[in-house]
This record gives structure tokens, C-alpha cells and sequence, in this order.
């Protein structure tokens, strides 16, 4: 036996021990096993976050001391292995999936929304409020390696910063609300981040999105109706002004929650929208970024998710309609399933060819798992106050 | 220290001996590991596999006694951990892409090409061409689960099956080269496959692929021109012929080599087919099935391949022009970049968010792995006459 195969016995012995310390430790560490079925699903009440698995559908372990998740949100390793979740409170905290640790955690700002991995995956980026701004740290280390105040105006004022996202050719976009601007970060050479400003892109802009393949970045104003459009590709023609009619209308609804951005679902040849107050999900044709329908459902949608194959639209609601789950006929553009998990539907997650949803029933402290093609219920978790669940299988997709 | 915890660290003790004992095993089974960004690289001539990782780009490990690789082909278990490779002479081989093993093994027919994993990833399906037809594995064990004889007319002759695929709803889609009929599976009930025939496709279906969300299912045609595609979200239409002019057209041109449908790019709104003899790629309209244009290349192109932001169609060439890869740019439809690698370009790979894309070279002995924003190489590794590179992100993908 060489020295270096004693070290790796040593090690995995240190590693056994401190999971025989930490008696929430169950099944996480039980020998070599693949990421690619792996997750987490955020206790937010608790600060803590269960990691599970979608083959046989349990819980492995809770890693906990992770602050105030209050909209948490996570992306993972390009390796499948760590999952990086943003905290409300700044904090940014590396969870190992295979070892059910909490591998580093750092307070980077002191009010924080989402985050991001870089393409290459050597770098995460946070959408800070406080101080307004993009912090950048090693996914390896959790080092900080930049820093983007977010400062704009004549007088170089501090912007809260959101929907942060990754895009193709290392490059890092988010949205400045207070500014109602748009920032293309390149980070090609890390340390010195090359920014692209684009300014006057609308009133306040809330949270944004960037479309799977990474080409359209598009945020959605809170200030104004319509949504501003980047085309990534072609970023010299601007920001442009699409979908005039999207958003709270001239005599405002009452809006119970602003849908996520991040909801929006490409199935087949078409985009589906939460409708901002109305109980209604648009349909979009993103050849022309035009309405070329509505959906009518039963409340204010929060999360319009496609099935991987896009045969499927999976929608959830707000308060306090937010106890029920339709599911939209992508061919026929109908509800055509209807189910009632419980009080506080608050995020729904498929597997990565679309046979499972994972749904988070957040007062019935429950997550439920269902076949999709069938809606048959197949287990019921028991997780305390679950928000956001997250699959490791995002590690390899563009923006997620 | 409880049992069971012994119990894990005499096993972990076996695996570590184990590896010791095999000089060739070096750096996979060093302590736990994301599988996420694993792959294998097949050195067709000498019956193996080369276990890699694409965040240091490193050769890990090789796994020998896989048989005959002539257009071998491999598929991914849902978490990651496993490649199942489908030799040319009837092999199925499990690979533990952790371990760096043979885990099963089995010779399941006399003659095939290539295989599906089911959507819940508990079936492996092989396609045969000796005795014709399909037939179906554990997953788990490579214990036999289904068995799919390819009858066809009244004497009940086998016709060699070719373009297998997995869709979404547990079914696998084949193509029988002699019948001419397209077959759907339903694994629901998995020893008991209910079975969909479409007979009179075309002439001679030699290869078939199925779309990125599993919707279209379109065959080549040997015999004829045009091809042979099915609308799986409506079965009930038939199969209808597209693209006329595709094929070797009236007044065969040589072929050096059938391009392959699996190299078919989606783009933007676009796909890219290579054409059948002509040093051309076709531009078609996936709304409407219809060319609307072609990009003349530098030879018979074999594989287009969308980096996955659908930004670029990379190229590669049949023989004797097979030392070069040309890169389209989609928005302008250009040649923009090509370049040598060296002769016997055999096969491309992008990683899954699309930063590097990985080339065999056969007979340099040589993957290149290449910067794809830059065009830089990034390095070269030492592989013996490598033909399929596979990546494990494939386990998230339909249809792969």
C-alpha cells in the first residue's frame, strides 16, 4: 500500500468519524455513490436544508446553521457535488452533497437575493440589496475574487441588484432595480470584470430571467408594463420594450404576489407566462415576443414550470388560492388536471426527463412526489416549512 | 463506531485493495466525487473505455474487456455513477465510473448497435441486428427483463432494428431496417411491453433520432429519398415523409459515409442536418419541416453538432477529408472558424453548458479538448485510436 493510499484511508476514516459525530447524518456518506439523482430542498423556518434523492425518493440528511433562507435559492457544482445557496441574510453557504456537511460559508453582504454559477464553474456571483451590488467568490474556496458595486447616477448611489444569471461565453447579466439598469458582466479575466451597461431600461425592474439557451435576458418592471428584452446575441441593438401588455395594467389589480420570473416555461414552440394579478397564464410566441393566447386558471400564478419534454405546464398560484396545482395540455392549451396537495403549494421541481414533480407543501410540512404521467402520488416526505427544492441536474443547464 | 460504520470502512478498505491491485486504476477512486463532470472515451481497437473529468481535463482511469467498440455507444444511469456501453458484438457493459470497473457484463446477442436507458432509468434496452430485435435489461443487475423479436410479414422473418431511442412516458421507439415499420414500446408494465406498429415507412430506415424534448421521432431512409417522421404527441397521425430531398437523390452521388441523424443540431429556431453526399449542411424549419437553406462545408459532413446554446454547429467530415472541423455561426449562417486537428476527426463532445468541446482524433491518438469562445486548445490527452466521447450529463437528457 503506497503513502498516498494510507492518506486516502486516514482521510475517509476522519471523514466516517465526523459523520458518526453528527447523528443527522444517515445515508449521505454510505460509500461511493453518483450526484446526478441528488438535491436539496430548502427548510426555511430552520435554516436548513434536506438533501434528497429522486431514485428511490428519500431524504439522505440535513446539513443545518445555514440562516435565514427566507426565498433561498441554490446552483450546484459543475461536478454535481456541492450545492451554493443564497441566504437572505448575505449569507452564501457550500453544502457537500455526498457527505451532508457544510463545507464553508461566508456573510458577503448584509441583505442578499440569488445568485449564479459561471459557465466554467469556477465562479459563484450574489445579487446583493445591501450594499446594492455583485460579489464573486471561488466555488472552490468561497475566497472573493470581485466585487461589483452596483453604483449609478451622478452621484454613484448603490442599486439593490436581482435577477442575477449566468450566460454563455463566461459572462454574468443582472438587473439594477433602483437604476433601471441592465449589466452584462464579463468575467473572463475574473479579477477585473469587463461591464457592459445597458441604462433607462424601465421603471423598477423586479427580477429577470435568461431563456435556457442563454440568447434573451428579459426583466420584468414593476414600475410599467411590458418587459425589457436583451438579445444577448446582439447586444448592440439595445434593450427593447416587449409584451407592452404584461404587467399590472392602467387601473391596477390587487397583486397578491409578482409571479417569478424564473417560472416562465418554454414547451414545444411556446413560452408560458404567469400573468401579473390576473388568474390567467399567457402564451407567447418568442419568435416575435408576441400574446398569442391566453390560459385561464384558478388564481394568480406564482410558477408556470414546463415538463422537460414541454408536453406539460405545471402552475401554482398565490395566496390564499395557493392550496391547489393545475396542470396545462401544452397541444390543446388546456387545464386538463387538477389537484389539491394542501396549504401553501410554494415551489414545484421536476427530474431531468420529466417522469417525477417534487412539490412543496410548505403548512402540511410535506414535500409530495407524483408521477407526471399518470398523477399518481408516489410518497409523501416528511419535510419541516419546505420552500425551494433544487436538483443537482441544474449544474448543467444554461441560467439555472 | 457503530457496525455499520465498520462495516463501511472495511469496505471502503476492500475498494482502496481492490484499486491497488490494478495499476491502472489511478485517480478514481481517490475519495468521494461529483460524477458530474465524468465521461468516458472509447479506444475502439483495444476493446476499452477511458474514464475522464472535464474540470481539470484528465484521463482518470481505464477500464478494459469491453469486446468489440466498432460503433459503440454508451448511455448513463440516473445518478450519474454508471455508463452502459453497447459493443458491436452483443456486449452490454455496466462501467462504475467511480470505481473504475467492470461491474456486469453480458453477451445479450450475436450482433447490435447502440441502446436507450428508460426515462425512470431502471431499463437499458439494446438494439440487435443478430437475431433482430430489442432487448431489455436491468439497469441494476443487467438481469434480462423483456425480450422484443423484430417479426415482421407472414413468414415472421427478424429484421435488424436501428435508431433506438428512449422517450418521454417509459417508452423506448425503434426502427426495423428491413421491415421498413417504426415500432413504439411501452415499458409501463416492463416484462410485458405493449407494443405500436407503423409499417411502410420507407425504404430501408438505416438510422433514426428523436428530438430534444422527445417529440419527434424522425427515420433516415437508405432506399429513398426523404424521411420518415412521427409525431409522438400524436401517434394516431401516422408517419409521414418530410424533407423529399433528402437523401442521395436521383442520380446517387457517392457516399463515403451515412451522416449520422444523432448529429442533428437544434439551434435557436433552426436545425442543422448534414446532408447525404454533398458537401453541404441543410438549414430546416422545425415548424414546418421544410429546408430553407443549405451551407456549403468543406466535405461530406458526418456529425453537426449545436454547442449547446445553439450559437455555433460544429462539423465534422467523411473520409478522406476527415482532418478537418468547421464551426457555422448560426445567426449569419457562415463558416466562421475551421481548423485541423489531424486526420480521423471521429467524434465532438461539448461539455453541457458549452465552455469547451471535447474531439477525437483516431489516428493521432489524440482528444483535443478546445476553448469553444476563443477556439484555443486547452489540451491534448494521450488516447489510443479514440472514436465515441460520452459524457455522463447525458443522464439528464432525453433521448441520449
Amino acid at each position: 500500500m503506497t503513502v498516498g493510499r494510507l492518506k486516502f484511508l486516514i482521510m475517509l476514516a476522519l471523514v466516517a468519524a465526523a459523520a458518526t459525530a453528527t447523528p443527522a447524518l444517515t445515508k449521505a456518506v454510505d460509500g461511493p455513490r453518483g450526484t446526478g439523482d441528488l438535491g436539496i430542498i430548502v427548510e426555511r423556518a430552520a435554516g436548513r436544508v434536506q438533501i434528497v434523492e429522486t431514485t428511490g425518493r428519500t431524504l439522505l440528511a440535513r446539513v443545518e446553521g445555514l440562516g435565514d433562507l427566507s426565498h433561498a435559492s441554490a446552483v450546484f457544482s459543475r461536478d454535481g457535488r456541492y450545492a451554493f445557496v443564497f441566504g437572505r441574510d448575505g449569507g452564501l453557504s457550500k453544502v457537500d452533497l455526498l457527505t451532508g456537511t457544510l463545507t464553508a460559508r461566508v456573510i458577503q453582504a448584509g441583505n442578499s437575493i440569488g445568485g449564479a454559477i459561471s459557465q466554467d464553474g469556477a465562479l459563484v456571483a450574489v445579487s446583493n440589496y445591501v450594499p446594492g451590488g455583485v460579489k464573486v467568490f471561488s466555488t472552490r474556496t468561497l475566497e472573493p475574487i470581485a466585487d461589483i458595486p452596483a453604483s449609478y447616477g451622478p452621484d454613484g448611489k448603490l442599486s439593490k441588484v436581482v435577477g442575477l444569471v449566468d450566460a454563455p461565453g463566461q459572462s454574468f447579466v443582472f438587473t439594477l432595480y433602483d437604476a433601471g439598469e441592465i449589466w452584462i458582466a464579463d468575467m473572463k479575466d475574473p479579477k477585473t470584470p469587463k461591464i457592459r451597461k445597458f441604462k433607462n431600461v424601465g421603471k423598477l425592474p423586479y427580477d429577470a430571467l435568461v431563456t435556457g439557451d442563454g440568447r434573451y435576458y428579459v426583466a420584468g418592471l414593476f414600475g410599467e408594463d411590458g418587459l425589457a428584452m436583451l438579445d444577448l446575441w446582439r447586444p448592440e441593438d439595445g434593450v427593447k420594450r416587449i409584451l407592452a401588455g404584461y404587467g399590472r395594467g392602467e387601473k391596477p389589480l390587487p397583486v397578491y404576489k409578482m409571479p417569478h420570473l424564473e417560472g416562465w416555461a418554454r414547451a414545444g414552440e411556446l413560452l408560458f407566462l404567469p400573468a401579473v394579478g390576473r388568474h390567467e397564464v399567457l402564451v407567447v410566441d418568442p419568435r416575435t415576443w408576441t400574446e398569442v393566447g391566453r390560459i385561464a386558471v384558478h388564481g394568480q400564478p406564482v410558477f408556470a414550470v414546463a415538463r422537460p419534454d414541454g408536453r406539460q405546464v405545471w402552475v401554482n398560484f398565490a395566496h390564499p388560492l395557493n392550496d391547489i396545482v393545475q396542470v396545462i395540455d401544452v397541444p390543446t392549451l388546456k387545464v386538463i388536471h387538477e389537484f389539491k396537495p394542501g396549504k401553501a403549494v410554494l415551489h414545484l421541481e421536476f427530474t431531468p426527463r420529466g417522469e417525477q414533480v417534487w412539490i412543496s407543501v410548505r403548512d402540511a410540512d410535506r414535500v409530495d412526489v407524483y408521477d407526471t404521467r399518470t398523477f399518481a402520488p408516489l410518497v409523501s416526505l416528511d419535510v419541516e416549512k419546505p420552500s425551494g427544492i433544487f436538483l443537482a441536474a441544474r449544474a448543467h443547464r444554461i441560467g439555472l
